[in-house]
């Protein structure tokens, strides 16, 4: 091999994929192994950490994936998908605008939480007790960042049906040891914390309970969004195909009979037209 | 409700989620009787067809999903989200540019090859043997649309690892009454037709092997598309985030000392520049 | 230049532009001679046909790009230009989702009035009068493809102001011979047959009439969408911007205190959940 | 006009454009008006900043747009455009994902640029002279954020040809006194400063450039990014149609003969598979 050769080969290096002709090999496992004996679950942990988990771990994941798919078209994300699959674009397209706009704010509550349940971690780690830490971690959260700690309340949801669901689970997998726990106990001292500071509950909401879910299996926070665009991936499938086949074209945000409130310059003339 | 506000409600009408203050059903259930009970891909098809899929069905479904992940960064799609977590965007910038190109092209293999083997159990309704119907589709296929089947062949792999695990997945499904096992009938005979045809056997692919499977499962073609969309997500994300870890700004996509060949105007100067 | 050189920088085969350390030429012009010598519609022309335009050619083209930038957020693109704007993400992001549903409905019509004024143009090149051509390909038209002609007709506008002004445009530049006016007056007379076969006008709107000009400067067809999509971008970052300086989060498509309506599965228990 | 009716037009509100059945105005301005007596970059003007610009301030800003449309393929937005390109997607899809990539690190430097320039204005409006304004927001940058000064110095051009040249229109408009030309001598004391303190020049580059042209105008930091992205459209819009030309199916980053070099695991069985 030249030294070419070497260099466009390692321009684009992988620890993931290992392939040769008739040959594929995820993590070093090959395809055909894989296929049958490996759940989706399974192979998107082996795909994001490199080994495969085990049968708890996963059943976990599994949980924390579907728990997200949706959140109906007042979400942005579903909104931009059914909107798009009345434009001529395939569903490929829709799935692309609408996951786009899983940004910092409407995708990454999940990940700022899990940040903000491992800076506890971290003082707990430096010999801090849990309740001492959650409430320097808060401090500083509130000094620094914003007055909405993530994953803790909802706009629409007095309660998130789908938190205390998520934690439950969480504590039958600690219970059986397939996870520590302690993730699940620093959300929950937040949330008693929070309660104590403001007078009232705010309670977890999914992002604040998936966040809990990806903590325990020891994905990096990052991971904590990149996983939620999977989930959300489904609901955003879902509606455009269902819109693709409510039909409709160039599908506006109102009716049509309904624009928009008009709050700029009065009619004016252009300067020089006749 | 005054009209105006059922205008609105309508505009943005579904069946797929129901959502109250503290409530949230997905095709009619409860997501907190779903979370732990129901697996992600039976929570991808309730999403996408309304109904609960049975075990055997689900287990299919989840095979085709965790098969087609990732193909390595030869695939536009890995390279594009490899350059993307480059630039200074979110994961779910790079999922959105790399999943967009998913298009007839490099994702709609298995969309084309489902509405094919549909042509040929079409004309297996109207009472011709598989055989017949098989030469009339590709008669017309061939006359028509190219000289590739889609789901037939590989540029890379002489023959694909996958195909023949899918099918033999298909093949136990349908033995234990899961499936009819009618469409990996349909592919066979395609591939012995073709081969017949060519002088050579040109083996199934993975598109042309989850086709069956998404065939057999009832999906509609268009939804054998946006299911590959999901699965290589998963391939996406794990290689957008390998490259977020190995660092690098702006990945080209060869090394820098590098650039193209120039086949266009010699240099010459601007009329009127001084 | 070893082979493997030679190969990856023919991978990456150019026209366009010319690179060496300290020097960049676009179709042969050095770049320090085109600042300031040549204007961004002369710039868009030159990369796009590879020559630089004439100055009444630029000035034409120059009109049709500043002539659709906007459309009002009744507009998908618009309406996701803004909500994404809410959700987090760049304003390169916010661009980039809204660009992608510029698709066949919804930025398709002047590439398609496009190939529609060609079909009839080959007719007359085939020596078939204008009239007896614009009916051919009319009957074409209705006969394979629908029953609206792009380009005519608008769901909102009873006759669209831009387009009467640009026609005028067009007629202007053919007067002082820029372009030759053919396309004007295939345009003319497709409307004219339209009125004759529905008893009523049906107007020429923005996408006939930008067709009429990218047909009569040279353009191939595909480029008229991806004209529009110059275009268009520029409204797409207005709203984009009016809407991060107005604030908002996670702005769905109505307001909050509405949803949609919901027409699935009465309420129902998972089977298996207790 | 009923309650519900009024929540929802406010929505979406805007100043930017107002339309009735036959009338658009763009800030005030009636289309039929504008189209003829006002330039692409004068409308670009106009929308993003709600005024029209005078001509000095329209040519200064086609310039700017004309200069940054095009870096070659070794630019990962242009390589994704061409990739997209031969994915079987449309051109506005190929624009999109291409578009979505320039983000802070590769789309950002000018905006980055512009707000360093304006930090320097601050203190020089607090009545601290030039250079030691620029000493003290130097000191500041390379304390807080970085090593590299935004918009100064080149991977690839030892002079970036663009810098000097469109810094040299600046003078002109400034001479002419269309603009103050205040940015200019900043952008050049940053320079200066540099070079002192590095003990080379590392010349001002394209994005440093640029920025100088937008904040001499006025716009705000944001917004150079928002022009940098209308103005690389064109050359992704040259560079897709160009490959759609060329042909080509799933174009790899590299010839198809080279894959990537792996480093992962070695080959292993998967537990449990027979």
């Amino acid at each position: 091999m030249n030294e070419t050769e070497q260099a466009v080969l390692d321009w684009w290096q992988t620890d993931i994929i290992e392939m040769r002709p008739g040959e594929i090999r995820y993590r070093g496992y090959p395809v055909e192994e894989l296929i049958g004996n490996v759940s989706f679950a399974q192979m998107i942990w082996l795909m994001l950490r490199g080994e495969l988990p085990g049968e708890g771990q996963a059943r976990l994941l599994d949980i924390a994936l579907m728990s997200a798919v949706d959140h109906g078209p007042q979400a942005p994300s579903i909104a931009v998908a059914r909107m798009a699959a009345t434009c001529g674009v395939g569903l490929n397209n829709a799935l692309a605008s609408a996951v786009n706009v899983l940004g910092d704010v409407h995708g990454g509550a999940g990940e700022q939480a899990m940040a903000f349940y491992l800076s506890i971690q971290q003082r707990q780690q430096q010999g801090i007790p849990l309740d001492q830490a959650t409430k320097e971690s808060l401090d500083s959260y509130f000094a620094e960042q914003g007055k909405f700690v993530p994953g803790f309340g909802h706009r629409f949801h007095p309660i998130d049906p789908r938190a205390p669901r998520l934690l439950a689970m969480v504590d039958e997998a600690a219970q059986s040891g397939v996870v520590s726990g302690e993730f699940a106990a620093i959300a929950r001292q937040v949330e008693r914390e929070i309660a104590h500071r403001k007078g009232k509950t705010i309670p977890m909401n999914i992002d604040g309970a998936t966040a809990v879910i990806y903590a325990e299996l020891g994905f990096p926070a990052p991971l904590a969004r990149g996983l939620f665009c999977l989930s959300r991936s489904v609901g955003i499938l879902a509606h455009a195909w269902e819109q693709t086949e409510q039909g409709g074209r160039n599908k506006g945000p109102v009716p049509r009979q309904y624009t928009w409130s008009y709050s700029g310059e009065a009619p004016r003339k252009v300067p020089g037209a006749e």
